[in-house]
């Protein structure tokens, strides 16, 4: 797609009164090839984004509008950010097929494996930021979720939008399921290393740390800022539902059932995700090891960056751009080594990997856009 | 200037090790006609960038070095920007004309008035951060800094760098003085209304709230994160350095001597500026006059933002960006009006209004590269 | 009343789910003449304490039950502390004097100036922490509550709950108001002043911080860990509802009416208040005056604390303590003072001072179970 | 001894000018039996309690002193507290056997077992809060902290001071060195469970989270409220000094050589520390087991809490009090168990642990001036 003479990208963002809503807008805002046509969000309709959003007003963005007064296919939508509650996810996307009368489920049940590039015009891009499409596997879902899918055949067919290990793929979706923020670093991380064997399926323990604005922006009496600064805590001790998906593409990775211990905390600060794992090394195997795999794997991912020597990494290194952040060390018990990967929850965790997805869906370099330098202090 | 065929600005940071620095070098890394090829340290010389701020990891910057191991004029520096210490940097800046072989002070002398527009290759432009060139009258530097000014000539001369307000002396300057970042919320609040007289000069009250990285990143024991966390407090109270400069320039615009009450107080956060400034109206004028004023003035101001109704400005809609908030209410007593007005210190406050002076300097769009859209949360 | 002999005194809390009511158990649970027997909260009614509030589990508390399961008289209750919000509390406290059958209002009408010191047994004492009872003129009440106060009588005999003013009248009271934790700092530096006429009833600007725990435990986006941290804005601007309440004492303290320009700041911390008073001294006063003045009235007050020289007060100095810092600056601005006061707002500007109300109707020594000293860092 | 008839016990605290000296004077000042009469603080010498910790104001203490300018023995301490960097401590200590002129080194050899009860006259009992005298091992000390230890016969006198497991020894102990912070989580949590044999000695993982105080009040570029506030890293990875404290003490429980994972984490918090700890169960073990194990041990210990359900620990249980929260998880990876341990890391994990142990020692209740009710928020 060449940028100079065709029109803009009309892109539209479902949910946008939620902090992924946000941080989709700022990174959309700076793209070059990208209108913001639609905002939707279901009780704050008829509001304005500056009433929504203060820190986002002065940028024409369209006021927010409920999902059942989006006027298809009048809006001319190209791409489509989700970014709804699970449940309501897959209801909504369901339905914009008919909606929209662009026939969307059957040319991806048909044509999954074709070369999309020159069908831009007639099909709209949809990238999922719940967790509605990421298990591919319907009882998997029902177990977790508590409630049977009711989208079973896109969920089968969703690429799962996790750019570094699913470009090819993701380039010819119409549907991508962004990963869980969790997932995202846990994978980057893991994924090259079970594929490459260098370290055991057995035994992998992820300690997980979050900031507040993975809570999303809903009224908990737990994410009031007087229950959580100066304190942390963990949640959903051995049943967090990003355990299956990251379980799920660890299984893939490996070719063997993977099982881990995941445990995820709750830190006092707004964005910024790290990740602790412990991992028993293959024989022989060394963090070395673990660091020449990731440098083959990722030579080319501008948005990976592999930590030299022993220095650690910190959630302040990928503050506010799409940055993930990679070290291993060698553990003190022999034959295990500790590995930390970091990322912005709300970007390379969320927002972010959604325009790197649209990018590549669209053709486009999938940097675009999102080269925001990580801000510090 | 046209950014297409010419090559692009070759631009160095002294001082790079604070965060100052360090937020000129995220918002640089982002405009596209600039080069970032010297960055000094004095401490920290000899290392890199990634050591000594690894969120900056990544970008190919120049390792730091010490400021007498720059070698002129082999560098081939189009802008410098001084994010050095007060003191230090008016004798590192008299240094750079003799060093430079510029001959930069004589034409300054003698060319403030002339059109510099085509002298880019022969001329270093410099923008200082520090205090140093600020106060135009050498006897209120001294009595405020204890100390004599070195460089009375490029005093006088230095322009104020304060754009929504000096744009024109700004564009024909060798030498800017950045404005301190109490000075910028509270001038850009203040000046155009003395000007309009809409408010007396009289009884100025100006409550600033400032977060911590307005302290730098200087080793002291106020500054570490358990004597600032959950907590805050004022200080430098009636004799705090930013006053005179308020003064300076509000006496200017007043047309006669103005004496302002400035109380600046610690807020536990990283970035996020907000004065809370309580003035008396002149007779008849409200609020709404105020806003009027701003609006007329501030018209062609991107940066400027001005609230409609009775919304309070708050640090989270500018954080990281380069904007201004401001918004101006009636007070219960009769006749006296509550202003307020927020920046990001770092930003507007410091870094991004020195490349907002570099591109006015340089001819540029003033906007250039620094079009961050404000981080939230 | 001698602790050796008799019986502890019976506790109620009403409204014991918010934050408020926590503090009131932390503090009540080291006082060594009580016994907690009453717990209420509405939405919460049927919850232990350890389900509401973990870290008070382990003591022994009576569980939270609805107001209207209260078992009157059995419960025996010699104080109730009502933590409810403004407008409840007035009908429960009407309420109360019905169901206790204990003949409350007629008593209080009519022996207010008596000696109550020998009527423990048959009197419960009442403090109210809400708005309801602080205001005496029902027209003032209505015009910034919105409503007609339901329990004028009662609204008119409360004593007003500011120890270090009122001593006196609290010790005979049967229902005391606790003053908001705005009024608490600004009344305890100002009416001593303005009594002792050495700063004038114009001008005075009180500009206020606050920790978050003010706003409760409710469930507001405001409130949210994402919207509070890092940033801090201004709210309820000339319109909050504490400023009657403050204007009402100075007026009383000056014997003219008096009208402030009081401005509210939410800032990212748990606790703590912090208020920046500008006023303009009386002919010839400086700020060692205001001092003088207050080491004169206070002198035997142990929780009022005046710092000497020009250290600045620090909401660090007061966390989780019954103690109010002050100072006082001369200012540039010649014939103006700048104070400032500090206080924790859930302790001093609120529990602490309750218990001190209670120490005082029970003829205890006000300063029982509020020795903890400031927690730092 | 009886705290009616004796005269106060006289303690010193040398290193008052920490946290940790903070916070021994915040509980010492509430303890019943306790009066303090020695401070010293090397770099702060000569100043005033008030200026060094303005939250101690007002309660008549000594002002700091350096160590050489003790006056011994005319100061009479029965206690010292000793909160000096390791290295520094055990020279202090092991002078102060002669400078007191008590022969304390060559009573605690031959005496250790003895009965010390009526020796409290004679005799300075001597709390040590450095790591200088936790490990037993002259030569796993000089291997992590890279020198020889010069106090060795004190080195392997010292009794370890977790009061909930060594009860009987601290009591007839004249040195006692306290735990450092995350070995008494640790410990609490693994001991008792090593001991039943209930957990296996392989694959124990400690993942650690502290808060900043821990680092203590020294000036350290990466303690700045900037560089630690909205951020999260580990340090130390594998090689922090905690280690071989928490396997000294492992290894005793188990009866064979324990080697730990264990990777600490700098959090956003003035206090707290919770440790995510993995263990592998014995066969047939459940969580149950462990926290049945917990509930027998530690039946009597008020300071231990076990939580009931699957009700996470959070550090905002045990703020600013010396209790201990414990829970435990089933995993999901089969035969393995999660625990989660939580204190305040200046009390329990610190200061509060010191003055239990002197409680022990003084033949007082050990929760004597320990009561202070957790702060939330």
């Amino acid at each position: 797609m060449s940028t100079q003479s065709n029109p803009k990208v009309r892109v539209g963002i479902l949910g946008a009164s939620g902090y992924t809503g946000a941080d989709l807008i700022r990174l959309l805002l700076c793209h070059p090839n990208v209108d913001i046509v639609l905002l939707t969000a279901e009780r704050k309709a008829g509001m304005t984004v500056d009433e929504v959003f203060p820190h986002l007003a002065g940028y024409g963005l369209p006021d927010l509008i409920a999902v059942s007064d989006i006027e298809w296919p009048a809006v001319e939508l190209d791409v489509v950010f989700c970014a709804l509650p699970h449940a309501t996810s897959q209801e909504v996307i369901k339905g914009m097929m008919h909606t929209t009368g662009h026939g969307l489920l059957d040319e991806m049940i048909v044509e999954t494996n074709a070369d999309y590039a020159d069908m831009m015009q007639g099909d709209v891009k949809i990238i999922d930021l719940s967790a509605d499409f990421r298990l591919t596997d319907p009882n998997v879902y029902s177990q977790w979720y508590g409630r049977e899918h009711s989208a079973k055949d896109l969920q089968s067919r969703a690429v799962y939008g996790l750019p570094e290990l699913y470009r090819n793929h993701i380039k010819k979706a119409h549907l991508v399921a962004c990963p869980g923020c969790y997932p995202t670093a846990a994978l980057l991380a893991l994924v090259p290393l079970l594929h490459a064997k260098v370290i055991s399926t057995e035994d992998i323990i992820i300690d997980a740390k979050s900031g507040v604005s993975g809570a999303g922006r809903s009224l908990k009496e737990g994410n009031l800022y007087t229950e959580v600064a100066e304190a942390m805590h963990p949640y959903g001790i051995a049943h967090h539902r990003h355990m299956p998906e990251i379980e799920q593409e660890l299984t893939l990775a490996a070719g063997r059932k993977v099982t881990i211990s995941f445990t995820p905390h709750l830190v006092p600060m707004n964005r910024g995700e790290l990740e602790t794992i412990y991992v028993r090394m293959s024989d022989g195997q060394k963090a070395a090891d673990i660091k020449q795999v990731w440098q083959d794997i990722y030579a080319e991912d501008e948005f990976i960056q592999i930590l030299s020597g022993d220095v650690a990494p910190a959630t302040r290194m990928v503050r506010g751009s799409n940055r993930c952040v990679l070290n291993a060390f060698d553990d003190r018990q022999t034959g295990r080594a500790i590995i930390v990967a970091t990322i912005d929850n709300l970007v390379k965790g969320s927002s972010g990997q959604a325009v790197q997805n649209m990018n590549l869906m669209l053709g486009l370099d999938e940097r675009t856009g999102l080269q925001q330098v990580p801000m510090f202090p």
